[in-house]
């Protein structure tokens, strides 16, 4: 089963600053050859289910060895069985509408 | 690693009502054996990682299963090394302070 | 246009215990007289839009005033227009589909 | 208070496809002269917190308006008192991390 993922991991009690946990993340997905997408608020992530979600799982466990105590992770995802459609498939077909 | 997780699975092309197919999600979790409760906007679920996340995978399967074509779940995942903390405990700390 | 939420207040920059926070929230939504019940990672509320947000805007405001340099926040959020339905009923529907 | 969003309108009852709602936002957001950028699960959007939220509920608004019974969002939201912070900033502190 492919998924689409958002992907945001907010780690607690290291402080205001937390783009160098969120850059570990980026290397983890990097690491597990998963496509993926940052953006502002997020990670977009697209690949099998169980990669993902190892992927996610690394995230978490990498997150708190660098000593955050605590995560808390926002998470959309989806999945489809009627075809195949990618991340830019979804933006594209919005762009499309938007350009008629 | 201990998680404690809110999903929220939405079917799309299924219609307005989706509440049978929050029901399946709900004996997916009770198979499982996964501490669990409903709320208006979603699940609480408690439990190692790999059951938790077993069990949301088995949730989409089965919500493609009852005829969605399409699935898009909100979640959040809370995971902490610093102490124990279980669902009840989250609840119980924020009603201590709101009572003294 | 009413709207049923499921608000979770996240500080950063304050440690890792956040309840003293979840707490004044839930002081908030008490002061606007909304209907509101908390569950292990998050509130949901209901009620009028406008009075709604008023009561998310305040709750930054005085997370922000308590010392929190920095929040983030996820925000579930549903609207219909083809039937009155309020938090009850949505847990209700699924229960019912449970029992039978 | 300024503000950064993230979100994910997802119409209900409209079938599976949900690019031109999903189009119909990004025309409100375009139209309330709003710095935003669409990824592949959501858009970010930056701006005083009263725009912003106006935006949102006109979003709610027009998806209804186009004939979808029932709407489920859900929003990342980030407000800090320490420093401005903008989109670009967030995704450049990371850029950078990932490039040293």
């Amino acid at each position: 089963m492919k998924v689409i993922v958002d992907l945001c991991v907010v780690p607690l009690g290291v402080g205001v600053s937390v783009s160098p946990h969120v850059a570990a993340c980026q290397r983890v997905l990097e690491e597990a050859g998963l496509e993926h997408r940052m953006h502002a608020y997020g990670t977009n992530i697209e690949g099998e289910w169980d990669e993902v979600f190892g992927a996610i799982k690394r995230c978490h466990q990498v997150v708190h060895e660098m000593g955050a105590p605590r995560i808390t992770t926002t998470l959309k995802l989806g999945t489809r069985i009627d075809r195949e459609q990618s991340m830019d498939d979804k933006v594209e077909s919005v762009r499309r509408l938007l350009e008629s």
